[in-house]
Parts: structure tokens; sequence; C-alpha cells
């Protein structure tokens, strides 16, 4: 049986990895580059090369029931968008909690990883490593997870900038932003409207002469701030997903898109993209439309050439006398310690069944862990990814064979290019609840819905019209928490909390709003029509009901 | 006949006084302490005493086609709110167009303003002022504008704050913060929640490390960018003001209240105060409740007592090792070149007919020239009260007698009274389009809606549709501008060209909602209803319309 596992990062992942193997009775050994934990999230004042660095002012854009480790919820009093340097609080308390840090190996580069020649038959792995001082090691481990996710290298596609090579003012990539105070009264140009691009030209525009924000699409902008204050991402839950099921992807979107257009006209804004809501990752930015209304950002298209300090854009307006250029232009992720063979990633494609296992290993000792970008948090993915992981490598669960598994990831990749727009942005998307349910599926710890109904009928409800927060996963099955229910009727009360910091006698509002209800109703109103003829067969298995609803979707293959 | 008139102040009020001397044939001079126009929009990097002073961020919260003067429209490229510095700008066209600036005497402040011995006979006013070399003169006048505006004086009441002389940190007015940078990984106190507080909180909030909101009464907050991502106050009109006309006080309020709670519910956020919203002027803050959301902002109850570094709070709760509290606590008005028996102020309170006339002065060669504070922009109200002034000046326009004056005063002063929070914040509240319309009736510029609609349909139901924007005080009667149509027809043209910055193929939206007329029909309806049994004396006399409605109000006063 497998018993070491070595496990490259010591980020958010990196922790849950460790925490899922000690779980399983495997022994984690964790090797991080550098001298702390939370990888991405531990603000630097120096960026270092290949890692990633974020600057000052970032606050996460998932909320902290939506993004905590299922059986760690996020203390009552944290604010529910959480400043970075609370997540490493947040992540400190967890690896305190579980004991994680004694398994991390500080300062420790790995160096290679690659299959041991009896692996067909141990399924081992060599690993070499090398600490600070040089000295390198060599180590043989039953298994490898590999969590240091994917925003490690900066795209910087400077080829794609004619005249970038005459540009007197300053360039940088996202990555080496930090703080605004330098470029005060200055001239800068932000390229790229991602969820970096939009905070960094937002904060910029308080202190420069003009922030030109270039944008080659345009993207739908999604506020922090949902209906009635509530965090938008607590909106969703299970029943609104099932609308998402029925609902065609045109109508869906033209929803979102109209409920985003109250808020601001994206074609008056020229923000409009051609492209629908749901093709394309959301920017997440709460002040875009107030700085661009106040002309403080000026919205710009795709840059044609630099000359000079002088940037022409596509329509052919200039700016001249620009001082900075801010390339927002995303990451790349690689894995240089790995033979190609194993997991070869060409333009920010890697073949991985449900983005986790390499498909045709002789043996499954191999995960990728939080290689996704989600619609919602990573860190309750990363850890139900590690939670699989551990019980694949045990051999609790079996991998189905390689051509199954080729056969799913490539029918993965067809649903991916039919949906969202061609980027190398594009390569790793996954929706939470979905994705989520599925591994959950794997491990046998998916929420049972009708069961809890019938039988704990309060818990079924919440979990069916709450926020799909991630204690839904600990009620059942392998790694089942006994606080877990406690933790879905408390989740309300942790939202609220963090608010409540001056006395007021004025009655607390009500928690959630009624519209989930309605749309389950008429979800479920919906779905019995359709299966009108055929109500026998739901009785008799009621867990079948959302696969159900997906076999009358137009599209043959199905989103994780 | 009036001839020359003294204006103190060259201001954005102290310019449109000039203008309007300027085009009644009128000879004026401008005495301004500094040495540049724009008073308080004119960014100083230190503040000076007895000066208005702003941030170096302040972004307006009135859109360009609200703020503008009647008759000389904001440049179409310019943003719908505007930075400071673009405010100066629009402030230099201005006085350059009309040549405006060499009736200033800079560096001029003027010590006394006294009537002449022959007063009563003559109307005229002896002015003596002094020149930055110390050099004293004195001038004889026809009459006297007063625009010094009502942000001199900063309001900082030390005593109501126990232990502050045992602070360790520094503290100061709102009125001498300038930028954020100084204030970087520190802890801050903002007391105060109008428009100053909740921006400089949010401001420095990107950078402290905790930043505290003190409240005492907590406030509804407005977003400048309006349903659809139009600027908020243009989406209110005469159809919407018709409505506010017919409908109770309190359910006016509650649907106000619902439309913000919407947004964010202020109960939830711990901000929503025990007044309803038309009951304080509202403060205006995009930002504020995704900053609440963050924790990077949090809101706390008024200040117990300070105790050495730490700021103890009402509820309670103690914040240690403050760095800085910041009064935004709002400014004082006084007179003090004045003699009190012709102006006295006490308690931010002046007993002025319509805010602009002494009621029981021999000759009304006086006026008060901006000292209002509206729901919309203050510009063009100073133009009309300056229209009105130096018609009154020149014997053009009469006042009532004394007593039908005090008595205007004193019933406004009720109607303020049971409207508003008692505060000296609310001693000089207008809306925007009441007041407007009422000093415009005296001028004879009031528009004639109903002739329009019959004349010129198209206008008409712009002026009665759209925002009422000042254009249309220039339609007709004294100072009528050949371009204020034209004005008219290309207000939303001028909304959204600052926005054009980038292609776009897509199509352009409709510039308005269809709400403002289904509002209006409605209220058409209802006025239909409740004179049924009248429509006779309706169609005789068209523009007693909403002085008909009005009589059906419960309150025995009017509003302005």
């Amino acid at each position: 049986m497998t018993r070491r596992v070595a496990i490259v990062g010591g980020g958010s992942s990196g922790l849950a990895c460790i925490k899922c193997c000690l779980d399983e009775g495997l022994e984690p050994i964790c090797y991080e580059s550098s001298n702390d934990i939370g990888g991405l999230w531990r603000f630097k004042e120096n960026p270092e090369p290949d890692r990633a660095s974020i600057y000052h002012s970032v606050i996460i854009n998932t909320s902290k029931e939506m993004m905590c480790f299922s059986d760690f919820p996020i203390p009552a009093e944290f604010p529910n968008f959480m400043h970075n340097s609370l997540i490493m609080d947040y992540f400190r308390m967890y690896a305190d909690h579980f004991q994680l840090t004694k398994h991390i190996r500080f300062n420790t580069k790995v160096l290679q990883i690659k299959q041991r020649s009896d692996f067909s038959r141990s399924g081992q792995w060599d690993v070499e490593t090398e600490n600070k001082d040089g000295k390198r090691e060599k180590h043989i481990f039953d298994a490898v997870m590999i969590s240091i996710g994917h925003h490690c290298q900066p795209n910087l596609p400077l080829h794609d900038f004619p005249g970038i090579e005459t540009f007197k003012g300053k360039y940088f990539h996202s990555r080496d932003y930090k703080t605004p105070e330098e470029w005060r009264n200055k001239k800068v140009v932000v390229i790229g409207i991602g969820n970096s691009g939009g905070d960094i030209a937002v904060e910029l525009s308080r202190v420069t002469k003009q922030l030109y924000l270039s944008t080659r699409r345009g993207a739908w902008i999604v506020n922090r701030v949902g209906i009635n204050g509530i965090p938008i991402d607590m909106l969703f839950n299970r029943a609104t997903r099932l609308i998402k099921s029925i609902l065609p992807f045109g109508v869906l979107c033209a929803l979102a898109e109209r409920q985003l257009d109250h808020r601001f006209n994206h074609a008056l804004y020229n923000l409009k993209p051609k492209h629908r809501f749901f093709s394309q990752h959301p920017t997440v930015n709460d002040e875009l439309p107030n700085r661009i209304l106040s002309g403080t950002v000026q919205v710009k298209p795709n840059i044609r050439r630099f000359l000079g300090s002088s940037v022409e854009f596509e329509d052919g307006s200039i700016v001249e006398d620009v001082d900075l250029v801010v390339f927002a232009t995303g990451y790349k992720f690689s894995y240089p310690f790995l033979d190609s063979r194993v997991v070869s990633v060409t333009e920010n494609k890697a073949s991985l069944y449900k983005y986790v296992f390499p498909p045709e290993l002789d043996h499954p000792t191999l995960a990728i862990i939080g290689l996704v970008q989600p619609l919602g948090a990573i860190m309750p993915i990363s850890e139900i990814q590690a939670r699989w992981a551990t019980q694949v490598f045990k051999g609790c669960i079996k991998l189905p064979p390689a051509a199954a598994m080729l056969r799913d990831i490539k029918c993965k990749q067809e649903a991916m290019a039919k949906r969202y727009v061609a980027s190398p942005r594009h390569t790793i998307q996954v929706d939470y609840v979905d994705y989520m349910d599925q591994i959950a599926e794997l491990v046998g710890v998916r929420p049972r819905i009708m069961r809890m109904l019938l039988t704990d009928p309060q818990l079924g409800l919440k979990v069916l019209l709450g926020p799909s927060t991630p204690y839904q996963y600990r009620l059942r099955g392998p790694g089942k928490w006994a606080g877990a229910r406690q933790a879905i009727f408390t989740q309300w009360e942790r939202v609220a909390k963090p608010l409540q910091t001056r006395l007021s006698d004025e009655p607390k509002p009500k928690k959630a709003s009624k519209w989930p209800l309605i749309m389950f109703t008429a979800a479920v109103g919906l779905w019995a029509y359709h299966h009108r003829n055929n109500f026998p067969a739901f009785l008799q298995d009621p867990t079948a009901l959302l696969d159900n609803i997906r076999a009358f979707l137009p599209s043959g293959c199905k989103f994780p």
C-alpha cells in the first residue's frame, strides 16, 4: 500500500494535501521552496522569480464561507472578503490546528520527479530536491501530489506589442505591481481586464494623472457585493444550479447580462464583449463603473504599437508621455521538474483526468492538485481533489481504464471550446458546485439531498436552498466531520458577525431572499413536466434527479 | 439705479455673480483673498486658515450635465463626474469665455462691509479691503453679493470628545487631509459619515492596517452610478418630482430606502439610521459597501472618550494604538466682515429670504449667493440666485414686504425642522428642482411646460421627462440663451461622449429607461382622480398643476 507521499508546494493546496494525507494515514512530506507557507497569498515586498506575487491591497474575490476548508470554518469575526493578510492568518490557524507545518521542508526546491525504473510494478517515484545551501538529495516516494498553483510564471507577450523595445517609459507584469504611490500624477496604461488588471487600474486611478485600461475583448463585470449586500457567491445554490442546467445557455447568459447591465450598461461604458457572460472567466470589480464614469479610468482598445513614449491603440488614438505600462496579461503554468511524458503542458493545456490524474500512467500515484480556475473558490476544490487523490493512492477508489479517461478529457475539452472564448485563460475552468459534486460523488461524500429532506428536512432545505458551502461535503462518507451540520446551521451568523461592529437597535434583516425557493419550485415544476409520463423512475431513484434533467439538455457532453 | 456691485469671493458662486452682473449691465468688482479663482475646488497642497481645502482625489458628486452653468455646457468629452482638476478647467473656460477674470481683484481680502450713513436713502455700502501688502482701501458700492461658500471654517468639536487632550496619536479636521500614503499600515479612525468622511475612509482603507468609521447616527448611502450606469442625479426629473409631491413622506422614504437596501442592506451593515432617507443630506459613496464587506472599513458607533493612544466607543469597544483620528465633522459658516445686525448666524442658521436676502434692510442691495446645501448641484443654484439678485438690485423685481419675508423664513424653518434630523448640517438644505423653479418663477424664467407641450412638444417632453438640466432655465425670459434648446437636445450625447473611448460594434443602448414616463402617467392619473370634479379649473390655468396638487398634501407649509 502507498505510504510516503511527496507534496510539491506549501500554498493553500499544499496545506490541504498534507491534511488529507494525514487523515488517510499516509506520510506526507511537503517541499516548499520559500521559507514560509501561503504561496500566492503571502505578500512579499519584492517578487521572486518563478513565484507568484500579489500587490499590497489584494482582497480575495470569494467569500469566507465559500472559500474555507470544509472542516475548518473561518473565524466568525473575520470579514466576508478577506485581505491577503487575513487569508494568511487563516492558513496559519489551519496549519497550527492540524499540525501541518512539521511535515513541510522549507527552503527546499524540487528539481526532478521521475518514475522509478520499477514503476510499472511499484508505482514509485524518484524525487530530487535541493535546499538553500545547494545540497541535493534523492528520495523515494510511493506517490506524488503537485500543488504549485498556476500563477508562477508571468505571461508577458511582448512580441504581440510592436515597438515595445522603443518604449521610453517603464513596463512590468502585474505581479511586479505592489503599491500606487510611485505613480502619482503619472500616465499609466494597464493592459488586460482580468481581475488583476481591473484591481490595479482602479487602485492606480486614484493617484495617476490618467489611467488607461486597454482591453481587446471587453468584459462582463461582477460585484463582490451582491443583492441586499450579501456576498455574491453566496447567492447561488443547488436550486439556482438546477435552473442553470435546465435553461438554454443563451437564455441563461441573457438573464445574467441583464442583471449586470442593470448595474451599469456595459455597451454604454464600452466594455460589452462580443462573447456571452458564461463564456469568459468573469472579472470581479466593485469600483470600476464609478472610476469609468468619473473618467479616472479610461477604457481603451488593444494596443497597436509603441512609439517612444507614446502608445497607439487599435482605434488610431494615441496617448503620449506614458510613464508606465502594466501587463496584466495573466500567467502560464508548467512543470519543469516533471518529464513531459508524464504531464505535458501546451498553451496552458494539460491532459489530466478531472484536472488531477495523468490518464496513461501504469499506476495512479501522481496527482495535480489545484490546477483549476473555478467560478467559485479554489481552496475547497483543492481539498476535495486531495481527498480523492489520497483515496486513489490507497487503492480505495479505482480510476476508469485509460481509454475512458482520455475520452472524458476529450469530451471536457470540447465542451470548454464550445462554451468559452478561445484563450489560454480558459483551459482549466470549472464551475464550483458542478465540479465539487462530481469529485465528491467519486469520493462518496456528495450530499444526498433527497434522503436528507426526508430524514433531516431542516438540514436538507439548507443544503438545497442555502449557499453550497464546503461543509456540505463533510456530512457523510470518508472524512465525515461531526461539526459539519452545525457549521451549515451557523453559516449566516458568520456572515453577519464581522459586520456587527456598531450598536444598532434596528431589527436585523432576514438572512436570505425568497427567490432561490421560487426558482427551485419553478425548476421542479419544469422537471415534473418533462417527466410527466415517467414519475415512478424518479421515485425509485431520487438521487438521479439532476442526471435525469441533464438528459434533456441539447449538449451531448456534460460539464464536469 | 444700482451700478457698482462688490462681490466677495471668486469661487464658483463668485464667477456666476460676475457673469450675471455683466449680463445685467452692472459693474462688478470681485474681491478674492487668494491668488486664483475656483475657491473650494482649487486643490492646494497646504490648507490655509479660513479657506476651504480639498484632498487630492476629490471627485464631485453631481454630474456634469446637472452642475454646469446654464448657458455654458461642460465640454462633451469631460467625464460625467469630474475630478477637481477638471472642475477647475471648466471654471477657467467659463471665466475666459465671458471675460470674468478682469473683474477680479486677487489677493484682496474684504475686512468690513457696512451700510453707508445714508443707506436708508441710497442703499449703498462701504467696503473696506486689504491687499497682500497690507494696504487698506475703502470703496463705495451700490450693492454687495457675498459668495464665500459655506466651507470656510472647519467644525472641530473637540469638547465633545473627552480625553482628546491625552490622545497620543495625531488628529486633524478632514480639510487637512490630502493623500493617504503617510498612513500605510497605521490604524486610523474617521469621525463622521458625511461625504468627506465616507470618501476619506474609503481611500485610507486601501492602505491602513485598519480603518474605523465612527458614526453617531448611521446614514443612507447613495451611489454616483445610478440604474443602468446613468449618473444618479440624471434619473430624477419633473415627472418623478410630481410623484414626490403626491406621495406621503413616509411612503416616499420607504421607496427610496427599499432601493438602497437592495444594493446593500443598511441594517445588516450596521449603517441604518433611525431617521428616514429624506431626513438627512445623503452620503454619496460607491465604494463603501465593498470596503465594509471586506472589513477594511469597520463601522463603529460614536466615540465615548480618548485614553492615551486608545479610543473607546459608546458600545464599550476599545481600539488601541490609534495613529490618526480624522474629524470629518463638517463646516461652519459666518460673515465676520458683516455687522451681525445685517446678517446674524447662530448655529449655522441665518435668517435670509429664500437663503439670499436679509429681510429687514431698507433696501435689498445685499445678497448672499450659494449659501445652500442642495440635493443636487450648487453651481446652477448660485447662478439663478445671482440672476434674481441682480434683477432685484436693478429694481426690476420687488421683494415682498419684510413681514411676508419673515413669515416665509419661519415657515421654511419649520418645514426643515419637521423633515430633517436636527443638526447644524441641515440648516440650508434645498431640493434642487423645487428651489430652482421657485427662484426661476420670481425671475420669470421658469419653463412653461404646458405651453411647450403644445408649441414644441419634443422640447416639452424632454423638459418634463428628461433630467432637469440647468439649460431649462434659459429657454425664456431675462437671460434667455439661444443655445438652450439645442443644449437640452444634446445633453445625453454629452453624457455618452466621454465613455466612448473604445471602439465597439455593439449597438448603443437606449438613453433612458421608461420608468419616468410610467411614473408620470401614474401621477397624472392620480392627479386627475383628485381633480375629477374640477377639470375646467386646470384647463383654464395649466401652470397651476403643481400647486393644485400640493394643496392636497397634509403639510400646511410648502417646501421651497
